[in-house]
């Protein structure tokens, strides 16, 4: 036949630094970034911040420019932008178009940088303007969640929402480094904390049992928000997730997705609740389900299942929402896996748990053991509060 | 010290096809391709067309859609979008905001495809909208213009101007397959037609001087529009496209930009000409002023240098119109020079001729030299214009 082919391979490398007091002075880590990349020519940065964090760090754009100050490797941009957090951010295009405006005016190039301080929707959204602005500008994260250190933040994807669509747009776009500073997660809210802490779950069960034996031996200590309890689920997590990421297919061409567990019913209930109840929380009643699920249908030991439940309720997930209860085969939620079908792309395809720490992928869910599911994990509930609330008396 | 360290490689291919008629009934080739990647979800494909292609191909939507009644391999969305031909497609951006609303309104997803039909611009813009859309729908190229057929349309690079900057917004996304259909090409006018050779020159001059001296050898063919002789130089320039980005640096993260040659002075006259010189014509007269060049910094030697311009006269290039000539160093062609450097970040790389089919890259350049060769083409082209009167009179 008549053709060319065209093959090549591109490598993508970057390294995940863990510190703490990123822009403090003493703390060399990013001035020795920019050394160890020397360039002739010009580099510009361009900050842009999470206002959910410079409320909780007033110093923070301060800090900045005093570093800057020191480290000559890089120009700063004189602006620090600040963009509203959370999902408000990657609602609005006009931010996104500010951020393209920003790049144009100041004259930011493909030898310059542009760093993301923040959660996981405003990394999306910068990083999404940095990959496209210039066929794509350095780009630095620096994750200020639970959520966006472990899994959000340190990945490979960016993207905004359209018309209400989540992700609508977006790209595959490595950043050049990310940097994890555990002081930012002290100011977090404790639901922000806490959410973040089922995508650590979530990627145990269905890949590394040993890690979920040791959340399941440090719930108390994540529940009090211990540092070091914290640093080392984030670590573990981040490192699962890179590992997933290069090892499998990181530009998501096929259409196998292990890292949806959990996610069908999730997704739907975050939709029904309005978004009141956080992806993180809906995630945690996601696993539930389908662990429930799994040990209904005969994959998974019941002893098991309920180790999964006790987890999450030990952080405080409200697993038993009524907002998440199946009671019937009317059930909005039910709606929920015809739509997870549907996005992707007609083939269902649902990973359950045959033992902590091992997926299964399944193309069905039967609608009777669905409701059977939900009814358990109420039940389970309801025992465990009784137990609770004993516990406490006793 | 503290990090983790993400590494791994993204790997692309994709065959450019060489086809006539690629819609006639009779042509297996587009299904074949469908029916060569069977997938389990249901696929749609959305077509978007060049309204200069449509004009001069009145017939060609209806060709569509009786083609993809035979092949049912992919459903085929029932509108056929026409954008405006030429650059207009990217100066507009409600045209983008277009592309991404049918996505979503016609429910386009990463198991489905998008085609565009038409000149560079035209991919350039539906190249955009596809590799943002559900972080990147599968795209498809069908080039319509020398220019897209033996470059733009075949490489990895898609984008759109931005407050007339161009290719502001844009990616690196290959398609997922390119189909060269070269019965398109009758339809373009002279100026359109030539325009896409000065691409072939310029990389056989800096890659293959054996493709050079064969452009020599058919030059009167390839003036003549001989489609046998125009289908050579496509493949043959289209080859060495694919191995350049295979070969370096596929999505430019480095600086070197051996592809620029004659480009500096190119960027510069589009622009002074109010974009009425087209970006090949430019690029033949900026391939002659800096082979030229090259000669008069003792580079290359004169026969060399003679045998280019020649080459491009013969295809009737204006490579002395008087608005490339530098007459002193207040020229307004110079300033070019200093808005190359600053594209290029502050350090100037210019690619110049040693020999032909062989670049060597240089950090500055004379400005009297550059007025010098100027003048030298002036003269030339003088005298090659008498030589051809007195061969016409002979
Ligand atoms: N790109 C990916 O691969 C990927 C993966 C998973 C999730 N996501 C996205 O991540 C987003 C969720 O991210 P998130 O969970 O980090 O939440 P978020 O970004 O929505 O932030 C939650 C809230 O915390 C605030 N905040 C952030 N850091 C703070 C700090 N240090 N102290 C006090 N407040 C702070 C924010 O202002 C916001 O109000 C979603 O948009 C989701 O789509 C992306
Ligand atoms: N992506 C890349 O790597 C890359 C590389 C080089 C150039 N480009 C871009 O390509 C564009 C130029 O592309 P081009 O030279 O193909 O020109 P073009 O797309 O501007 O088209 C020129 C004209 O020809 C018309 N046309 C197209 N096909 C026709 C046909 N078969 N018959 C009759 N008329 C036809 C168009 O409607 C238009 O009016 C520029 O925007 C440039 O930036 C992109
Ligand atoms: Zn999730
Ligand atoms: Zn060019």
């Amino acid at each position: 036949m008549n053709y060319l082919e065209q093959s090549f391979s591109v490598k993508f490398d970057y390294k995940i630094y863990f510190t703490s007091s990123l822009f403090e002075l003493g703390n060399p880590l990013l001035a020795d970034f920019f050394k160890g990349r020397p360039s002739a020519a010009l580099r510009k940065i361009f900050f842009v911040i999470d206002g959910g964090v410079t409320e909780k760090h007033p110093n923070l754009q301060e800090a900045i420019k005093t570093y800057f100050n020191q480290c000559q490797e890089v120009q700063l941009v004189p602006e620090i932008r600040i963009v509203p957090g959370g999902e408000a951010s990657k609602n609005d295009t006009a931010l996104f178009e500010q951020l393209v405006e920003a790049v144009n005016v100041y004259g930011i190039d493909r030898h310059s940088y542009i760093a993301a301080i923040g959660g996981g929707a405003v990394l999306d959204l910068v990083g999404y303007a940095a990959a496209v602005s210039h066929r794509g500008i350095k780009h630095i994260r620096i994750p200020t969640t639970v959520l966006s250190q472990n899994d959000s933040g340190i990945g490979v994807k960016n993207g905004i929402n359209y018309k209400g669509k989540k992700n609508f747009l977006g790209t595959f776009a490595p950043p050049v480094a990310v940097f994890n500073d555990d002081r930012f997660l002290e100011t977090l809210n404790d639901r922000d904390y806490r959410s973040g802490i089922s995508e650590a779950i979530k990627v145990a069960l269905i890949k590394d049992p040993e890690f979920f034996y040791w959340i399941e031996a440090h719930t108390a200590a994540l529940a009090a928000r211990d540092p070091e309890s914290m640093n080392y689920l984030i670590r573990r997590c981040a490192k699962l997730h890179l590992d997933h990421i290069a090892g499998d297919d990181p530009f998501e061409t096929g259409s196998a997705r292990p890292l949806d567990f959990g996610h069908w019913s999730a997704h739907k209930l975050e939709q029904l609740s309005n978004f009141t109840v956080l992806h993180g929380e809906a995630v945690a009643m996601g696993i539930a389900l389908d662990s429930v699920y799994s040990f209904l249908t005969g994959l998974l030991s019941e002893e098991k299942a309920l180790r999964i439940l006790q987890v999450l309720s030990a952080l405080n997930f409200s697993i038993s929402d009524p907002i998440i209860q199946i009671k019937d085969s009317g059930s909005a939620i039910l709606k929920g896996l015809a739509e997870f079908q549907e996005h992707l792309g007609g083939l269902l395809t649902i990973t359950l748990l045959t033992d902590i720490g091992s997926g299964k992928e399944v193309h069905e869910m039967d609608h009777q053991q669905l409701i059977n599911a939900s009814a358990y994990i109420a039940g389970f509930t309801k025992e465990n509060t009784a137990l609770n609330s004993i516990r406490h008396e006793s």
